[in-house]
């Protein structure tokens, strides 16, 4: 599949770096490509460049927002929540229209320090919000519940766990579902309609404090049932 | 151990119950005990009066919240979120100074009918307003995150799952995590200060969503790891 990822961080990094070894076509998706890759920082995380890993993963193109989802048969919004409505709308909603929107974010909301904030939840999403703006996408909320490593090899952890999925498209949750299950997720939960990525979301807050109690991020839910 | 339990419904039936069933001495708390044991109808949820739990758990008490506290080396807060300041100022601050106070409401919020929505949430919850009105009181939150009967006795599951404690007293925790294994937990995660169970109380969206979309209340996070 000719598959945009749209954000340039871990959880872009991890997912097209994924999707192209399982053999899809992926484009990386920034504001500026040529200021992209002469980065050389760490980011704000600490994390290496995105040049660096480009460098190791050269079967991958960059392109802008626009171009990289003008091309593809499906998006995935792997940008910082509080970036995502911009991003999307430098993506261009034509370039979104009728097409499947995995969205990946979450609405953190650092201004008050750590732990973070959601600055939607509750009675509305991220997810929701993005829905409405671009209404001819078809937004499928999902991975947003795990470190970006897990999102993509969720056996790493040895034993099965949970990924949910929500969205309002049936056509589009099962091309979703098929990505998730070719990144080893054996254990899918469809929540339904993408109101309960209200559900998904608030998991953040418990996520961050497991991070803290635990010491580690690579660790995932699972409904036992 | 003498242990307070503040609420008639299924939570405090369902605590109420395992504790007198371990050995410890328990008093029911409520408004008015005789009015208690008059209703004979079921309650909103169609559940059975109280009086015919009672009936066939004669050994465990009912009294005032006051009294109730009052004799307690231990009060569990098994009442709705939306009445439990109230109730615990019936029973009264100086009967819950200096005891281990298990906090296991939920701040939902039905005005707008199903789902719930949640009265406070991300920069605070419903543990630390009680905290805050009751100083003295050593508020532990826990077993908010699973339906009653899976509280007291978590294996009938068949698997593993997991519980999460949060609090400010280290002796009250400590306390509270005991009569957690004694139930059966075998995966208890401290997740720290109170201002942790904003993570927990806020994993009643998704509870509830769970719910639907699985067709059971008759499940339960585990943090794989």
């Amino acid at each position: 599949m000719n598959i945009a990822v749209l954000g340039t961080g871990m959880v872009g990094q991890a997912i097209a770096g994924r999707l192209h070894e399982l053999g899809h076509s992926v484009v990386v998706g920034t504001r500026d490509p040529a200021s992209t890759l002469a980065r050389t920082e760490p980011d704000g995380m600490g994390n290496p460049p995105f040049a660096a890993w480009h460098a190791a993963h050269q079967g991958v193109a960059l392109a802008t927002f626009a171009d990289a989802a003008a091309g593809a048969e499906l998006v995935v919004n792997a940008s910082n929540g509080n970036t995502s409505l911009e991003l999307l709308r430098l993506a261009g909603a034509d370039n979104l229209a009728g097409k499947p929107l995995l969205d990946i974010a979450n609405p953190l909301d650092f201004s008050a320090g750590f732990p973070p904030t959601l600055f939607v939840k509750d009675s509305d999403s991220l997810a929701e919000q993005i829905q409405r703006a671009f209404p001819e996408a078809k937004v499928v909320k999902a991975l947003n519940t795990l470190t970006a490593s897990l999102m993509v090899d969720p056996k790493s952890l040895g034993a099965s766990s949970t990924i949910f999925v929500s969205g309002d498209d049936a056509v589009a949750k099962a091309a979703v579902v098929g990505l998730l299950e070719s990144f080893g997720h054996d254990d899918v939960i469809d929540l339904g309609p993408l109101e309960t990525a209200r559900g998904t979301e608030m998991l953040l807050p418990i996520w961050l404090r497991l991070m803290g109690a635990l010491g580690t991020a690579q660790f995932n839910f699972k409904i036992v049932r």
